[in-house]
């Protein structure tokens, strides 16, 4: 057999996978490459892989012979069971000591399962979210691998030479990609991403409604407001795109692509993920939660098409003074993204402690920073928040944010006012705003709901007048004796 | 041994047990009751149950025995493991054709799980919600069975007896149980039950402190309003206790109760299953969402009250026409809460459709008439919705309800805009609003989310001039090839 000469391997030559290893050859590294349809790896090799440092594997012992040891082999193959079977097909042939990368979405469960089940073979696995879509994995991706930290120093120069790289908060480069922590974090910090990208997405759109539905901005209005955003708070990858995308004329007609593209949008496995980890955690993640129903929501096209004659709605009365109205949308959408991505932390605060993980919360600001979909420039500010105060409770207390969502509410409440009297649905930014005033609400009308379940329930209540932890039952009507509940749990 | 005299079993004296064998008692049954501390049994027997046909069981074996065949024993245990440390306790004494009803509020896939293992045995497994509180369990709650159909027979009596009555839409009499349908569909129905709960409580909530808080209202004129309420669309129990409690004084300090509970409130099971079996069918169940989050956020005391000083509002303003805002407020909160069973109703179409049930929607409708904690007049207009269209898609475009709330929307949507405009949290009202106007809205921004996906991941979009089912791909930048994606799920 012939020596190995690969840095490093890859399996699974889809978009991302193609990109990822063009970007790693283009660092220097020589790179063998691996797919199951055997067919994928000659097209690639002699596409446009043609001239380049890689090496086709057409079987997974002949691939991994090929790479130097200790093997580095990622996988970037669909989440679930596609992980278990390339593990499957490439670890019969690995060595102790060799290192198995997982850079899908993976559930990060599956993620702590894989690792414990490969660690008794002696094989080092990590779990690694990738993001940053195409062009980033070309260019520089975010990168965030967790798992077996042994690993971290063979990977680290590989991975930390093809991830974006940004200015840190200290003005030094910085790579976006760092070691998250233990377990399946990579992949849950992934997962989290992939919620605020959702998040971000949503709110865009519902600012773009806002802006062409009250606003009545043309879609090149709507492209010199993004471009205009661009360059303020609000400098960012997707509302960069946002920009470019309502620039773009379809070839075949001519229009405006954005107007004929069907208004149906996909879900899968990470934005509902995300969400049941705020419910398993209770922790009040509302902005992605709407989110992620809103893509079902607009999945329903047929039932909304059918319902829209049925249902009333206001005449929506155009705006008097544009100029204010777009400044107010802008608010709407900065606020609602400091309200997003408090909350986002907020989870990974809760599944850190569940998990016994420690994480960085500022050096996960980082890694978003760069190279990733949610890139933009504020999560500088984010890293600086939790620069100053690792131990920041709720990212909307620091005082640089409360200070700007403080400059920025009364826009955001009048942008959010003319969608509700307007008839447009708000609900990643209307959400916010009512977290944002939930947050800061001393006293919550929960006090009603506590005395309505004691009432039918007799499920108890503590009271503002004595120490906390004792609990108190009223027989409010007389006849429900004064036994408490321990069965019947609302 | 003795022969057997009692017509049905019970196992689990807490409050919901104990009201529970006290109603059935008052119909005309002798009821065994059993518990795995003895001393309750005694202590109930010699107790409330004193002088009434109850038999106590001090042993599983003893307590079994006792009832006759086929022996029926409602277990009315915490859900989770004790319900199965209940069956492992009794299943032993049971014979072929006996039937196990759970009582509690399981998760229906246990059901399910549960109904499979003891078919195995011959035993033939109900689960069943029970919902009313104390004082439904004792007068009359409403009973929502579901599993092994061929016990219904044997069930019905007893069950419809002890069930609440309410006039059904043809104005006979009816009884708030019917057989809900297979596996685990009746704690299903019960799960989505209290998920509608949870929503109607957080929409009561913040009615009542935009009320206050804007309105401007006592304690003394909250009651009167929700008193108000009760006799109109709002007619209800949960408005009902609503009022009492804003009429009940503390005996200790002779301040009104309301004011000296804490407003932290607890959240269990129900509410979080009720929105994951959302996430899982892709069912934009966004108010009970909400509502769940609200209650966490709620339970953040510590938190908010640290927060407060920190985080800027704006000044409220009390309003100038205090009539015309209660009536504003109640139109928000009738609205809402037709979108709130508008989403229940379309998660159970969406569980029904992947378990393969057949659910009647009238007959829910009817159970949770009366009886439940849910039991309002509001419940036999949907009742009448779905006896004039069993294959209504949407309660929201059923005739009667369009017309509601397109009579509604007005006072909804101001009432929500003072909300925002006072720094009200309204977390599930404003959501409630943004469904109903983004479910009327035929075109959603979602095109522009479709471009951005296909932008960064080449996901592909669907178009408005093409017919469905075909997907398209633009190489927006130039650079990103032509390769689709099918390894990088966002």
């Amino acid at each position: 057999m012939a020596t190995p000469t690969a840095d490093i391997g890859l399996v699974g030559l889809a978009v991302m996978g193609e990109n990822l290893v063009l970007n790693m050859e283009s660092r220097g590294y020589t790179v063998a490459v691996y797919n199951r349809t055997a067919a994928k790896v000659d097209e690639f090799v002699n596409g446009r892989g043609k001239g380049k440092k890689f090496v086709g594997g057409k079987t997974p012992p002949e691939f991994v012979a090929s790479i130097k040891r200790p093997r580095k082999i990622v996988m970037l193959v669909k989440a679930g069971q596609a992980v278990d079977d390339t593990i499957a097909s490439v670890a019969p042939f690995l060595e102790k000591g060799d290192i198995l990368i997982d850079g899908g979405n993976t559930h990060f469960p599956d993620t702590t399962r894989r690792m414990k089940e490969l660690a008794a073979k002696g094989i080092r696995y990590v779990g690694s979210g990738v993001s940053g879509g195409e062009e980033g994995a070309l260019k520089g991706p975010s990168i965030m691998p967790g798992g077996d930290e042994t690993a971290w120093p063979e990977i680290k120069p590989i991975f930390q030479a093809i991830a974006a790289k940004v200015k840190d908060t200290d003005g030094t480069e910085a790579a976006c990609c760092d070691w998250v922590g233990p377990e399946g974090s990579g992949h849950f910090v992934k997962m989290v991403h992939n919620g605020i990208e959702y998040g971000d997405m949503q709110m865009i759109c519902e600012s773009y409604q806002l802006l062409r539905d009250v606003g009545g901005l043309s879609n090149a209005e709507v492209q010199q407001t993004f471009t205009k955003w661009n360059k303020g708070v609000l400098d960012s990858y997707l509302v960069e795109i946002t920009a470019e995308i309502f620039g773009y004329k379809d070839p075949e007609t001519g229009k405006d692509m954005v107007d004929l593209i069907l208004d149906k949008a996909g879900q899968k496995g990470t934005g509902k993920w995300t969400v049941d980890a705020a419910t398993e955690h209770g922790v009040p993640l509302t902005l992605i939660a709407e989110a992620v129903f809103a893509r079902c929501l607009s999945a329903q096209k047929d039932e909304r098409v059918a319902a829209a004659p049925l249902l009333a709605g206001p005449k929506v009365a155009k705006v008097a003074d544009k100029t204010q109205f777009i400044a107010d949308v802008e608010m709407a959408l900065y606020a609602s993204k400091v309200v997003s991505y408090a909350q986002g932390y907020a989870l990974m605060a809760a599944q850190a402690k569940a998990s016994g993980w420690t994480l960085n919360n500022g050096g996960i600001a980082l890694m978003w920073r760069g190279g990733c979909i949610i890139r933009s420039a504020f999560l500088g500010k984010i890293k600086e928040a939790f620069d100053k105060n690792p131990k920041l409770v709720n990212l909307l207390t620091d005082p640089y944010f409360a200070g700007e969502l403080g400059r920025a509410q009364h826009g955001w409440r009048r942008a959010i006012a003319a969608g509700v009297t307007g008839g447009i649905p708000l609900p990643a930014l209307g959400s916010a705003l009512s977290y944002y005033d939930g947050y800061r609400t001393a006293a919550l009308p929960a006090n009603l709901l506590q005395a309505q379940r004691d009432y039918f329930g007799a499920h108890t209540y503590e009271r503002t007048d004595k120490p906390r932890g004792q609990f108190f039952h009223t027989n409010w009507t007389g006849r429900g004796g004064n036994t408490t509940s321990n069965a019947y749990n609302v």
